[in-house]
């Protein structure tokens, strides 16, 4: 862990606007960074050596005080579109009718929690609604900790499930200093550098020695806890099929699997619904959060009901505002302009234009490394042009050009030199192009 | 805590709908309850033997599904009127504008985030936004841990302070079986049957030698978490600045003070902003939830610049949605209520009348027994009228007998016998009126 941690150092420093940089900031935006600096202190995270002020987002655009508009490949909240008129005109309907928390009748929350679970395979047929990813992680743990009477979780090196005590404890990404706790062992990431070329077999085989290793300081396992396209960590999408053994393995450890679908769900990676149906299993307790309510707040967990029922002979367990009636109306909206609008099929299509073109790309631009990912949630490796070495350095340079050049995008990855490309999923061909174009103009400049 | 835990499964199980129970439903109502009991398991719980099927919220009003219009006496969520219009706009507004999280700048998050600030004293002058009160106490219990290098938490008997698993642990009353772990200690809630006249001395000393008893047993004093008007244990309010003592004894014994104002925050105790005011004290965190967004999901915690600075050294902090543009339009609009519609007062003069009358009511009504708390959140002791020992299945009957009256209201206390009034702030004379009515009418039955 202690590599991990000391690289996550970088990550978190990378692509945050420094208040000691020299570069000078228009008045407006000097002033909202001191007020920031005031009124938020040292939680503060800002991005971009020069800060955006944002006044309006549509679709794929959003637009900033200069009177400049950005090209946004960073947001996968505003899912299917910032600002889409179909999430807009639900929420501002139902925020007049009703917002009550779910302890009465309403017909929009059970509408929202059927039309969800519909997407969901058997044995997964109950939901519990939150505001939050970190919410749902939250309660994930302890459905799986109540149920295997264990406490050891696995997760990968650079993991992020979230920001409460429990779930911080099973990311290791957030770290600065110091390591999580006994009861929490890091993988690697699935991917042939750490695991040769059987990936599934090899990420298997360090989730069971994980689990051996805790049980052999006599901490039980309770299970594996995977983001199904490993986003923090790099990305890693390929070959579809590699969850099913680290599935087999956790389970043959005696624990259970989470699916944290905070990054891939909601028809992001162009084919499923969720990360984890592309590799063909199902898992114990599915958690969800950002693209739900396409910026509204909410986040669920959807599980097999005898996990709900064990937690719920011990614990009481309530969430005033998870799935609230507007809640219930945005995640509605969005369900449906995923399925109106042709999402899932979109970032199919435009994912596979941003693969083919970047990937053609290398040939004149040595410092793109590996591409890879499944539709609208891509890795692009940037490396030193001699060596191939990772290059966090140049990734955040490009991410600071791109700004420049109108286009928004973040990094990824233990060390940062993973461009992390998941823009709305309303992302156009046009777009994919510009994107690319860019890419290339910089590049070989 | 043994007997506290079984003491709190009545409260669970008071005023909840069971399934098994003989009254029939209406067919629409029968319907919502089994896709309910389909899609929500067991974490489904429903409020009355006959639930509500709600249709539509405004003011202090509650429409249902069969055409009647109910008074609510519970609902403390949409605390400045349910769909005040205000909230509706700002809301509806900004949805359309753009939503997105805090890294980028926004001149409505820091509009918010001052004119939030601006009602706390030094030296509380940062804001963590977060989602829900949950999230804002989880990562409380984290600064306060972080600043003092301790663990261990004092609260009171039939606490709660939210969900998360770091939350639900300092929540005694979430416990239906087991206890919380052995940093967390529990104290009788502020009353003479527990500590004599001198209540803030009693209950000073009961948190010192909780501290006192952590310390023996080798658990280091992280600090006091306390709900400054003690809802869950049966609301008690005076006198103002009994809690003075606690927090000197709580700070002498090496901790700090976390007030949880997601009860009586934002001006339901009719004369201050927070309840910890109305005791003259100042917290080292406070923490904030439900009315903050009149449902919108947004929480928040406000403390002092070095307790986040100390937490930012160790962990990375991000919360996606907290305190986003839309839900800082939202807070926005809630603070403009509270001072244009005179919120404030309005509690304070119309929380005076119902005690005036419900305390006036006792010498015709043997079952009212103490009438306390302060503005809008007020407890009512129902109690067996030849004994006047607590009566928590009459406080059940009255509960559902004021449903069927058209008036909604909730129960408190480790017994469940203490009638919890919390009102939308916009609460009438009349609309008080008309519950004193009920009320009267109904026990004299």
């Amino acid at each position: 862990m202690g590599q991990t941690t000391r690289q996550k150092k970088q990550i978190l420093a990378l692509n945050a606007f420094a208040a000691d940089a020299e570069a000078p900031l228009p008045a407006d935006v000097a002033d909202l960074v001191a007020r920031r600096g005031r009124n938020f202190g040292a939680t503060s995270v800002l991005f971009y050596e020069r800060p955006l002020h944002i006044v309006g987002a549509k679709g794929a655009r959003i637009f900033t005080a200069d009177g400049r508009s950005y090209l946004d490949l960073y947001n996968n909240v505003p899912s299917v579109g910032h600002c889409h008129p179909k999430v807009v005109e639900a929420v501002s309907r139902q925020m007049g009718r009703y917002n009550i928390h779910t302890r009465y009748l309403f017909d929009e929350v059970h509408d929202y929690a059927e039309r969800l679970l519909a997407h969901f395979p058997a044995p997964l047929t109950n939901v519990a609604f939150t505001c939050t990813g970190s919410e749902s992680n939250d309660l994930a743990l302890r459905l799986i900790r109540g149920a295997t009477g264990g406490q050891g979780i696995v997760v990968t090196e650079t993991a992020y499930h979230g920001n409460t005590l429990a779930v911080t404890e099973v990311s290791p990404s957030s770290y600065k200093r110091g390591t999580p706790p006994a009861y929490v062992r890091a993988v690697p990431p699935p991917h042939p550098r750490h695991y040769g070329a059987d990936v599934g077999a090899g990420f298997a085989a360090a989730i069971t020695a994980a689990a051996q290793a805790m049980a052999a300081e006599g901490i039980p396992f309770a299970g594996l806890l995977v983001d199904s396209i490993f986003s923090s960590d790099g990305v890693y999408a390929d070959p579809p099929g590699f969850l099913a053994p680290a599935f087999a393995a956790a389970r043959a450890a005696g624990g259970m699997v989470i699916a944290d679908e905070v990054q891939p769900g909601f028809a992001r990676t162009g084919t499923h619904m969720w990360g984890f149906a592309r590799h063909g299993v199902v898992p114990d307790v599915v958690t969800m959060g950002k693209p739900m309510g396409n910026g509204f707040p909410l986040g669920g967990v959807v599980t097999r009901p005898d996990l709900l029922q064990r937690f719920a002979d011990a614990f009481g367990y309530f969430n005033t505002f998870g799935g609230n009636p507007v809640a219930s109306a945005a995640g509605l909206a969005v369900l449906g302009a995923i399925a109106e609008d042709g999402l899932m099929e979109n970032a199919r299509v435009v994912g596979g234009r941003i693969v083919e073109r970047l990937t053609a790309a290398r040939a004149r631009c040595p410092a793109i490394g590996e591409v890879r990912g499944a539709g609208l949630y891509l890795g692009v490796e940037i490396v030193s042009a001699g060596t191939g070495a990772p290059d966090a350095e140049g990734a955040s340079a490009l991410i600071n050009a791109l700004r420049e050049d109108g286009i928004l995008i973040g990094a990824a990855g233990p060390l940062g030199h993973v461009l992390k490309v998941r823009p709305p999923l309303c992302l156009t061909l046009d777009e994919a192009d510009r994107f690319a174009d860019a890419m290339e103009k910089i590049l070989a400049a």
